[in-house]
């Protein structure tokens, strides 16, 4: 069953060990800020810095494992259209908006859609920390370390695989960055894929 | 007064705001990795995704701003001898010596190290994040994303300040990643730069 995030908003749920995470852009240059902790012990959470030591690539993709804090896997990516998502950035947010925007009257962001994805979770709001910016493309010059932020590389129907490799509390958004979705603010789309979930 | 931290170490202490923090390499090719947490309320820390973001550069440098996790200033950096300093990665753990270097019985590195610096402030092992990692050199690949860590391109006596925007709580280490450091274990030194503090 196909879950629709509406554009600029969040959604939280429960992955159990071995189903699969389907996140897809139904309408194609979307980006989805995800973020996952450990349903057994909520203080150990997806780690972009452990990721990319790990891999040494900072641009992950099939095969690649998510690990966590503890240096635990907690996803491995087994399929991907797009190839290109962001691991260093911190969710849009309303000081962001101001910052970055010049806006004087900012929306919530993606911090502020995840952090009211996960307080049912009781996962309080300064433990949001830095999303697998799913689609988003972040251009980074090596020369100058100078990043630009491009609109997705995702077509319409683009989609990524995540299996889980432990129960977790997993929480997606459709972005509300204009920079990292052309301004176009658009839903994500997301599914659990597993028998298991549908016979239990 | 200068404080020697020894190989493989961490140290932990109190900074107020306006005090200037110096980092210096005595010996060169020596990495310090950071990590700040408010003194007010240690559930804000310092937030390299934020950090990014705002400077829209990877390497930050004189003139660049630290941000807290709530977007808040921690430092700024008010001189800078070496310009090329980490803020991607975790800090080297047992796991991560396990994982990477094959080592059986590695040392705590610079995870154990913070962990044990933080305890007596009451900031649990789990809530140390991505470091700065002072005078850490990782090249990326634009293309790949492929990262590299080399030697750093400190020289002895090489130096960083920074100046508190607030009152924290800091840890530093001397690095133990061999990688980080050229395989030679050197100590670093820092010392605050404050006529508040010697009056106080």
């Amino acid at each position: 069953m196909t879950v629709r995030i509406p554009p600029r908003s969040g959604k939280g749920f429960t992955l159990k060990k071995g189903e699969i995470l389907k996140v897809t852009d139904p309408q194609g240059e979307q980006v989805s800020d995800m973020v996952a902790f450990s349903a057994a012990d909520t203080k150990e959470y997806l780690s972009s810095g452990r990721s990319i030591d790990y891999a040494s690539r900072m641009f992950l993709t099939t095969g690649d494992i998510l690990y966590s804090n503890r240096s635990n896997p907690m996803f491995e990516i087994i399929a991907d259209d797009v190839k290109r998502h962001d691991f260093t950035l911190t969710p849009c947010s309303r000081e962001m908006f101001r910052k970055l925007y010049d806006e004087t009257d900012p929306p919530p962001g993606c911090q502020g859609n995840l952090e009211m994805a996960l307080e049912p979770y009781g996962i309080e709001s300064d433990r949001v920390p830095i999303a697998f910016n799913i689609f988003m493309h972040v251009a980074v010059d090596s020369e100058t370390g100078e990043i630009e932020v491009r609109p997705p590389l995702s077509k319409a129907g683009d989609s990524i695989q995540l299996r889980a490799e432990m129960d977790m509390i997993v929480a997606l958004t459709a972005c509300s960055a204009g920079q990292s979705n052309n301004h176009t603010y658009k839903p994500i789309d997301f599914e659990l894929l597993s028998k298991e979930r549908e016979d239990g």
